[in-house]
């Protein structure tokens, strides 16, 4: 494993993972037209869309303040990425075929290597400069296998919400930003009671952004 | 001119510039042993070099909070420096020697050219990957020639205070972080009366850090 950053052991990082007030991320009937199943991600993305940095961003314009310093750190000194088969995709079970290439168009917002935990694996395929990889891995075993990819530089988690809990269960997240949006849903995939429930395992501090917005910053 | 960044112009930008509550950033009674004259600057910057970011820790740990992504956007798209003398040098008039090589030592935290403007130029220098170079030129001119030395990137204006406001009033700067300390400080040179100054040119908006600095945001 080579190192970009010296002095700095490589971390595994949870950046942008939106949740509502009561902490619901998701929905759990997720299908082809509904990616966060009856959960709508607007009110839970707004903040971040609306910044000049947010990678779909159509026109000039967007705000430059602190939601959008947020944003635009995604990429910092990121070398790969990490995520569950239901972030990848809405189907379940073995591929019929491989023609589903992810939510994202033919330019997908990662730009490094993407490992997608799944038990039913396929080969490698590159869109813009994403190459997605298929892993039948544990998630040390995942960790490990994205860190050689990453060069030295830190390895992003990129959810949905299971593989978030799955990985800090296992001990293995350094550091997590969660975005919690003036928004109740009520049920839904949970990532938490309340951000108190990680204070067991990080420091955490939190600060309200002008949009309403609580960002929550946990790190060890 | 390239670009390296298609869609968007290069902008021209103040990052985590420290001011005190009463908007001083730096005494007058500059000198070789106190950079910011009768200012202590501790106060001014703990916020920063508590963070993991802060470019001169000696140490590993540090916050990894709001304050830390703040620090961590120094770099972002940044393809050039400039800044005023007083930010180089406590000397003033003509160069007795070229020994004065800036109070960064070896290795200065820019890693871009940075342009310094004087009325007494020198020749270029490199100190690690930074190069300084020295132009008697006016804050346009200045800019044009960062913009080009920037490669398509944003140029970034370092400061000091007076150099800050020059650009300020000559309409050039598109955006600036400012960070506010919980301390007075009374007399010195003065950034601002009131944030409320710059809404003329400016949409703005600020956000409180649990470390108790306001970072003031504002953006054209």
């Amino acid at each position: 494993m080579t190192s970009s950053t010296s002095h700095r052991p490589q971390r595994l990082k949870v950046q942008n993972f939106f949740v509502s007030r009561d902490g619901v991320a998701a929905g759990e009937d997720q299908s082809l037209e509904c990616p966060f199943g009856h959960v709508d991600p607007g009110p839970l993305t707004v903040w971040a869309v609306e910044t000049a940095s947010w990678p779909n961003r159509a026109e000039a314009g967007g705000s430059r303040g602190l939601d959008d310093h947020i944003v635009r750190d995604f990429h910092h000194n990121i070398g790969a990425e990490i995520m569950g088969s239901h972030k990848f995709s809405p189907y379940r079970g073995p591929w019929e075929n491989e023609d589903w290439k992810g939510w994202w168009g033919e330019n997908p917002p990662f730009h490094t290597p993407v490992f997608v935990l799944t038990h039913h694996t396929r080969p490698s395929f590159s869109l813009g400069d994403t190459t997605f990889h298929f892993l039948d891995a544990s998630p040390p075993e995942a960790l490990r296998i994205a860190q050689q990819a990453a060069d030295g530089k830190d390895v992003r988690l990129g959810g949905g919400v299971t593989t978030v809990l799955e990985f800090v269960a296992a001990g293995l997240v350094d550091e997590l930003h969660i975005a919690v949006a003036p928004h109740e849903i009520g049920s839904g995939l949970r990532l938490w009671d309340s951000p108190v429930d990680l204070e067991d395992q990080y420091l955490h501090e939190s600060a309200l952004s002008p949009s309403g917005v609580e960002h929550h910053f946990f790190w060890r």
